[in-house]
């Protein structure tokens, strides 16, 4: 507003802001970033971590392929250079959460070093933690929840990372997962949350 | 997940939803889109009533163009087209902010009744409260907080609301604030906090 508008002494200096929404929250704010291959586990981790958090009095959120690529991102397909604005969509949208002070939870599978780099600078490298979900391809494979793999053998879609389109995993991640099922997802999820000091 | 990984268990039944979110929360999520010219007040109005529900506790975020047209959707412009998506988005960040359990107040011009219908739909009619900002063109001309109805008179930019393109006044909003300054904002803040039943 105009310098002459009477409404200005209340908009310059009585904004709420993300430590305020953080002490109301009674913690602060955080992204928990999971990659890995499809089939891996990163939703089930995800629900699993969320469901800690929240019987710890978490205000969490969940963004995963189920709430973003059927709204926010509709208009994109699985070309690089729409994986590669999904994600930064992704990191944008963990921003504004982080922001108001939640703790997030994404889970897709950002199979590019460059564009998990790009959400981290996006999110701030603080507030950013990065967990690797690592299960190997032939066991994805034979879960294939989506019958992705399948469809991607018979040659009816292209681009599947772990075949036709790489997987680049994490260098430095701040925890791996093993997905492969022989862990209580409950237990992995509990620990998480305390070396993360989220809980 | 698949159905053979042990995983499964948890994932389908243990999930996080809006619900356990607002009774969390203390309070149900609602979103309140405000919309009305460039320099109406909007911002003014958005910032007192994030502030009254706050001091009462509750979990609010706001979208404005501060936090968005900088990130997210840092890649549109403000052809009619661009508008459009711009709204869609954040109509779709409210939408998942709202399902977190938040207040989400909107500010943005919205000047048409199509987007701002469409993101009534995608928000959900019972959620969405819309807020006209109704402050007559002169006083907002005056005001002319970052300078755009000066460019626009000068020609150095094209499609401003209420000079180049056309402002689709609300028919039927849930409220209307004069934004003119005779008007104490926070009392109006709270009249409307109360009046949607969110303190």
């Amino acid at each position: 507003m105009g310098p002459s508008a009477p409404q200005d002494i209340f908009s310059q200096h009585f904004n709420v802001n993300r430590g305020m929404r953080e002490r109301l929250n009674g913690h602060p704010g955080k992204v928990i970033w999971l990659t890995g291959l499809s089939g891996a586990g990163k939703s089930t981790l995800a629900n699993a971590m969320e469901m800690e958090l929240h019987r710890f009095g978490r205000k969490t959120y969940l963004l995963d392929g189920d709430n973003i690529r059927s709204g926010l991102n509709r208009d994109l397909g699985f070309s690089d250079a729409d994986r590669v604005e999904n994600i930064r969509r992704v990191a944008e949208i963990a921003r504004l959460m982080l922001d108001a002070g939640m703790i997030v939870i994404s889970a897709f599978i950002s199979p590019f070093r460059a564009e998990r780099e790009m959400a981290k600078m996006l999110i701030g490298p603080n507030d950013f933690l990065e967990i690797y979900v690592n299960t190997p391809l032939r066991v994805c494979e034979e879960r294939d929840p989506k019958g992705l793999y399948r469809k991607a053998r018979q040659g009816r879609i292209t681009n599947m990372t772990g075949l036709g389109s790489p997987y680049e995993p994490p260098t430095a991640p701040f925890a791996t997962f093993n997905g492969s099922g022989e862990i209580a997802v409950e237990q992995a999820a509990r620990d998480l949350a305390r070396a993360a000091s989220l809980i």
